[in-house]
């Protein structure tokens, strides 16, 4: 065993330890803790600053793109904008301790659910190091221990933040052990933690889809997964028009390096010619480049100013996260849900129509995490769905669907009130 | 690609599509069905008990042990049952398309989660034949396709029963495609299912800790495990020792080779005297051995006709599944929530006491699926819990804990009505 696997090791030793304390932990301590980091960050800007630029030096020097080098920057204003989620983390409500179910049984025991945490996360992320307060602040939160494990190109940045979230974690009441940070970068490493299914309960991972798919095939834990949204948009042949533009622009317009972005749009034949000369002059207008397939290229070809490009094979089912919007024009309904079929990422996926049966076929027969008629798919966010801060939007269908809060970081154990009772 | 692994991706692919079609059947062409499939095995019976006698004389010759022999065995009462069981199973209410959480947003959006399958389950089983049935009966019933891949000593069986399942099933309206039985009883078969998470939903291995061990080590999937149970009830010094007695007896007698059955008695010194004495009196009668640590083997080694011997290290957190029982004493409830936490299996643990603070600590600490107060670890089922037909019962925290019904082989998805929102 390397000293890196074995620091490992002691780390989630340590984090498990820490967990069975945390869990029975009152609200009230938690909020304060969580108070106490948000304050730590502030006071602690100066020596996040220095470590952040420590990393953002290295990564220029080996010449990471100024998109990254953006994602990786910290400054006063980030700082201030963690501590505020933290605090945000803080007023929301304890989901550990509900009891629900509850009911009595003809023998006269009464049993319940109660909510637990889940016990140890850990958590394999890269480049954005706001992941490492965000993340924590969600699992002390829900009575979670967590590890750590950033990427390379923000380590100094990484065990800055989490060195503050410990110091005033620990000093506030937190269970010492309940934050742990890996701060070797060896692949091995991580190897290891995904075969710790004894030790950690969930594994999240959060960044591109290769890391995502590399620790859900790898895990031998639960993975919370997602992340990856190929949305389509179909607008049928009843839709309002004036309503698909609308949603159709916003969906890939309001912000379009997010998950729940619109990729595709499919248009009933009927409608086609009508609805792509509106939402093109509209496109043009915010630059989205259509990437059109045969039917909807003729359509929109004569334009001069219009980018459009023809489709090729890899533009469906592909995630834009870019100002780019694939097309495709269908004869019916049955051609929009056998494409959405074959190449959605089950994330979001909307219809356009004013046809009652459309309507109700869409939302029955889409197999996705959101299903929308008549709304724009940028409405998935935790957020916006009242659940408050998000842990991640998952598109698997075990244990939890779509925007997750911090409900979705617990589990419940039944527990059974009783005055002597025997199985007859 | 061997021959054995491609017929497994052919039925996987097949299963696949069929649980497009099963995921919208309505409840009640999936209860006709399931009737047919109930009126199916009792026409079946011959055949059944044939292919049965071939499994047996097969398991017969390489020495399988009688209680093996037993498990596998298919009779007239036995193939009733099986179709009474199928019968209730019809006659449970359909998870399947209950919307809850329905809201309106400030916005005007209503959205709310609406229940559907999880998809294609996969079931990895060891000898009991009638897992065969019950599976795809619970499947069918929650609109899940299903792959059953089960035990090379019962093949004979399983494709007898399966071929009954599927005959009924397709011909009562059930997608063709929807129950799969691997016939190849390869070892590869299985590790290959195990990585196919694009296909594969979910995993229910239904076998002893090895199997269990394995699936869970091996799949990229989810996996509901459980059914290993190292239970334990611990008799404060509060305790009623009527009741205890009583507890504690019916826990490990009442039906000694279930996971829910008592396998460790944790006693607080201040009573173990009294109350070793009066349970062994009873265990005496019921012929159960206890194997005791120091302190109660010097309380219970007098009684020459009581089988007592002295633990060993083995003892402690071993499912007995037979009339033995571990013994220890201890001097607080710490010491024994301590214990529990090291030796349970996160199954059924129990106190016995008149102590409110004793048993609120035991409910609150023991991180179990199901903790009782004065009452028998015995009633840790389905059936008893008021769910309907049990799937299993799971001792992981992720999706469902404890006993598992119908609903908990359904996910969700979130349905969103608009009139043509967009985020601003």
């Amino acid at each position: 065993m390397s000293s890196a696997v074995q620091e490992l090791e002691t780390k989630a030793g340590a984090a498990r330890d820490a967990a069975r304390k945390l869990a029975r932990l009152s609200t009230e301590a938690k909020n304060k803790a969580l108070m106490a980091i948000a304050d730590g960050l502030i006071s602690a800007e100066k020596e996040i600053i220095a470590a952040n630029q420590r990393d953002r030096a290295a990564a220029e020097s080996s010449g990471m793109s100024a998109a990254m080098l953006d994602r990786l920057l910290l400054n006063h204003n980030r700082i201030e904008g963690m501590a505020a989620d933290v605090r945000v983390v803080a007023g929301l409500p304890d989901p550990v301790g509900e009891v629900f179910d509850m009911r009595t049984l003809p023998n006269g025991l009464q049993m319940g659910r109660k909510r637990v945490p889940l016990g140890v996360l850990a958590t394999i992320y890269e480049s954005r190091p706001n992941v490492t307060v965000d993340i924590s602040s969600l699992c002390l939160k829900s009575g979670n221990a967590v590890i750590l494990r950033g990427g390379k190109e923000a380590i100094y940045s990484n065990l800055a933040l989490a060195g503050v979230v410990q110091k005033a974690a620990y000093q506030a009441g937190i269970p010492e052990g309940a934050v742990q940070i890996i701060e070797s970068t060896e692949r091995t490493v991580v190897d290891h933690l995904l075969k710790m299914n004894g030790t950690i309960d969930l594994v999240v991972p959060r960044g591109g889809a290769e890391l995502i798919r590399f620790v859900v095939g790898q895990a031998t834990m639960p993975v919370l997964a997602g992340g990856i949204g190929v949305c389509h948009t179909y607008v049928d042949s009843s839709a309002n028009l004036d309503k698909a533009v609308a949603i159709v622009y916003n969906a890939k317009v309001q912000r379009p390096t997010v998950c729940n972005a619109l990729d595709t749009i499919i248009v009933h034949a009927d409608v086609a010619e009508r609805f792509l000369k509106a939402i093109a002059a509209a496109f043009l207008k915010a630059g989205v480049e259509m990437h059109c397939d045969q039917a909807s290229h003729r359509i929109l070809k004569g334009s001069p100013d219009l980018k459009v490009v023809p489709a090729t094979d890899e533009d469906w089912g592909k995630e834009f996260l870019a100002l780019t919007a694939a097309v495709k024009v269908v004869g019916s309904l049955d051609e929009a849900l056998e494409h959405i079929d074959r190449y959605g990422s089950g994330h979001s996926e909307a219809i356009v129509t004013e046809d009652y049966s459309a309507a109700l076929r869409f939302l029955n027969e889409v197999d996705a995490a959101c299903v929308y008629a008549n709304a724009s798919t940028r409405f998935t966010d935790g957020g916006q769905f009242g659940l408050g801060a998000e842990v991640g939007i998952s598109t698997q269908k075990f244990h939890a669907r779509g925007p997750l809060g911090l409900k979705e970081l617990t589990s419940y154990k039944w527990i059974i009130l009783g005055t002597g009772q025997v199985r007859p």
